[in-house]
């Protein structure tokens, strides 16, 4: 019994350092060019071993990429407090966090055909738990535009960042942040449902923070 | 000689029907799940037909994707004259154009592994031919996260254009253009070089312009 109990567990935590691995491989380079090979390597194990967890690289690969989307939603799912401008630093933070621990997961994600409902789920999630947090519960055409391309922004700026770390992600992330204002502010000027957004925001935003700062001074563009 | 001059045109003709049917398929639906019968059946031929053109779906996939990687390019490709806020306009407005030519293109090459490379030249291309309208000769880090984080705002807002139409493109063209002039302050406010940029941006631009006017409203938050 002992013994089964050790093997199981074993066996867990073989087919974790697995998926690790894996991941790792598949988010540098295409996971064409990645074998079985690389993997039982680069995991210092035998070829034969890796079967013996995985029916394949097929197998291996999406279990890999569900263990990224996974971790992503898990992400996007921590409690939410604050101001309007706390809530958007803390998710901007997180999305960087998970950036800097798991770039090759999120590379890997981006990349993969097999990937794609999996990254639509993931960005799906993103964007609920973004109306959660800023309190809106029926968004318009032109909000949900306006949210998913922050969403959009917000990825491409965390992988760009990644990719030799030249700026500091504290300036990225708060920039980030501040664009979310200003463009609720564009917005506004267009449409009343996001001039309503933008109002909202600057009822429940101290004018101290610097998301407040922002949203205050550019509010005048849009709502007069 | 008459006869082959016709057959050859026909060959062309046959093989640039069979790329843009394919395209339209492969942007609607994943890739596997297209077959050489449904391209045959939609184009109106047999399937052996379609094998005198492409040697298997691999040959006429990659075709496609090809296709819309160059139509893409192109795009980019025009020459531009105007104001820095002009030039912003024509890009936004041809890649509208694009996605409403050949959203399907879009789709494919954002969901196809193997467009991996075609999408990444694509994007380099897009970005080379911003910072030349832009007369932006040698850009910092930082600009080129902003440049970059813009077009991918570009991508994703076309695309969610396409997928239902519910807001007039011209409004959402124009949010992108004044969002360029926000995001260019907001990242102005943090860096000296992006200060240069905005003021560069707004000595080349008249005030009377959407893009001058938010420009010149937003420059006090950046560069006093």
């Amino acid at each position: 019994m002992t013994t089964g109990a050790r093997r199981r567990m074993g066996v867990e935590q073989r087919r974790e350092q697995l998926i690790a691995v894996a991941l790792e491989l598949f988010g540098r380079r295409s996971p064409e060019s990645v074998s079985i090979d690389d993997i039982a390597t680069a995991a210092g194990i035998s070829r034969p071993l890796v079967y013996h967890y995985f029916a394949g690289k097929p197998d291996l690969y999406q279990a890999a990429l569900r263990r990224a989307a996974d971790e992503l939603t898990a992400l996007f799912a921590e409690p939410c407090e604050g101001t309007p401008g706390e809530r958007l630093s803390l998710l901007t933070s997180r999305f960087f966090d998970f950036a800097e621990a798991h770039g090759a997961g999120l590379s890997a994600l981006r990349r993969a055909t097999a990937a794609e409902r999996l990254l639509e789920e993931v960005r799906h999630t993103a964007y609920r738990r973004l109306l959660d947090r800023l309190e809106i519960p029926a968004p318009s055409a032109r909000l949900e535009v306006a949210l998913r391309s922050w969403l959009s922004q917000l990825e491409t700026t965390a992988l760009l960042w990644l990719d030799g770390r030249h700026i500091p992600r504290q300036e990225l992330e708060l920039q980030l942040v501040q664009g979310f204002a200003a463009l609720t502010a564009v917005s506004a000027a267009h449409d009343d449902g996001m001039a309503a957004l933008l109002r909202d925001l600057l009822a429940k935003e101290p004018q101290d923070t610097p998301f407040g700062r922002l949203a205050a001074r550019l509010a005048p563009l849009a709502i007069g």
